[in-house]
């Protein structure tokens, strides 16, 4: 790289850190579109990175997810807090889908300093989604956003990841949506630090709260407690209470040390990837020390995860 | 356990094998339940295990994948293939539901001496629904049916385990729905060896099937073809041949051994369960070695996947 490139990096950075938005847009880019001098650009802002609160939102299209993302930003304004929101939801209105890419409808915050929106391209460089995303993060961070806000559909395994390198974690549905709690309740509902249904006002919104705390009712006994919210979005019903909720459960996990700084979210990624590559290499493997665990487990002798362990453990020794 | 219960298992084995319906229904009430004869029925079967053919079905609710199955059943007893049907999804009109135990409403097969139904309670023993499911395809193929059917809704982890645990996994979905396709796509198309856009004579088919395929499109180069058919379950358009492709993709299974075995159904349940130990592991590793690759990736010099390896080859090493 050039003097001339390394100067210009160098800038970007200073600009960046100094909170300009133009800056951290074209920081972002540089990140998404997998330039060469993004590392340059990522080691450049290590030092600022750790001060921001990282919210994710997650929930199928028609929750209303936008709408309430909208009106946990005027809450979180009330409080003086700057807000930067990363939408990965395609379908996203509050970005304007990231197939529109930079020119986001920003909506009601559109004129607000206080507020920045990006959408992130579903395609990320660097290792997937969920690492472009997580890289997304760290420059908002250090750019000095007190919150940044992450918006996911929830639906495949990049976006669990998203959800769960978030410090907090909102699961978002919607009243009488029997199927779709069907699928929260599998992958989603395990990952929520705080459950909201929106749309309350809406007449089957207790049965599904009730749905909902029953669902977490059948979790193991060892798992932290769960608040289930309601919401209207539209008219702000709830909001504050959500917005109280989420600080008490950020406290929380500050406690537990479940808040992940600027490495530990790349941990999880990294963890998250090494389990798959060892599950691909043992799915293939013809070792007899394989075959024997499947014979033990077909003849209902051994169970899946009792084999796992010694295979594992047979691993690591 | 005494000899009369030893002869008791003998016994109910015995007329399993030989093709006795409620013989089977009472050993998958076993497994189901975790009872402690469990292990001595399943070493019993094991040497007649290995010859049924085994199709997933998955789709979310309301794409009609009962309907589909049902007429794809009557299009294999049309073949004289017996086929028995492991319902996972707990709202299943077909079972009528795990809720309701044995006591299925069987439909317009209900009378058939060649179609077996059971629905699985979505609490698995023995290592997890997975491991309850492979283990009652297992008992069916001892039985002796032609074909087992498994129907999931294929929203959650468990779910699509089950799918890749079938020879043949078919995805369903329906005309218009934008955001049932989404969600598709991000997992559950991963795993498909057909897809069926059911409810074809709907007037946004078309379109569901040019996404789906514009879908497949983006996937790696190296990934075999996934047929992309149409049906209309209630009337059976399309239904013949879609019995057909299943057909086509077993024998190509076949012959690139993508097709498991009796012994292979488990070993993708105990490398998937490896890998989520060992992803539990390092997710919560205070090792210097993980601190130091995080802090690389998050700078990106690094992508995760390449962070992933490394620390697998040193744990293996």
């Amino acid at each position: 790289m050039s003097n001339a490139a390394n100067d210009d990096t160098a800038e970007l950075v200073q600009r960046l850190m100094d909170g300009q938005r133009a800056a951290l847009a074209r920081a972002i880019t540089h990140i998404e579109s997998g330039a060469s001098l993004a590392p340059r650009i990522l080691g450049a802002i290590q030092s600022a990175v750790g001060n921001a609160r990282v919210i994710g939102f997650t929930g199928a299209p028609g929750v209303g997810k936008s709408t309430l993302i909208n009106a946990v930003i005027r809450e979180l304004r009330k409080r003086n807090k700057s807000v930067a929101v990363a939408a990965v939801d395609p379908s996203s209105p509050i970005s304007g889908g990231a197939i529109l890419g930079d020119r986001v409808r920003m909506g009601e915050h559109g004129s607000d300093d206080g507020v920045f929106i990006r959408s992130i391209s579903s395609r990320g460089h660097l290792g997937g989604l969920s690492a472009t995303t997580a890289q997304v993060i760290d420059l908002m961070d250090a750019a000095g956003w007190d919150v940044v806000v992450i918006e996911t559909v929830g639906a495949g395994q990049s976006e669990v990841e998203i959800a769960q390198i978030a410090d907090i974690s909102v699961v978002v549905c919607a009243p009488g949506l029997g199927d779709d709690v069907q699928a929260i309740k599998a992958g989603i509902l395990e990952i929520a630090d705080v459950l909201v249904v929106n749309k309350a006002d809406q007449p089957l919104a207790d049965q599904t709260c009730k749905q909902l705390v029953a669902m977490l009712e059948l979790r193991h006994a060892d798992r932290r407690e769960v608040p289930v919210l309601t919401t209207v979005a539209t008219s702000g019903d709830g909001v504050e209470r959500l917005v109280k909720v989420i600080e008490q459960q950020y406290q929380e996990n500050v406690e537990a040390t479940r808040v992940r700084g600027p490495v530990q979210r790349f941990q999880y990624l990294i963890a998250n990837a090494a389990g798959r590559q060892l599950q691909e290499q043992l799915a293939t493997s013809s070792e007899k020390a394989m075959h024997d665990m499947c014979a033990r487990v077909s003849r209902g002798e051994l169970s899946v995860d009792s084999a796992a362990r010694s295979l594992l453990e047979a691993m690591l020794r």
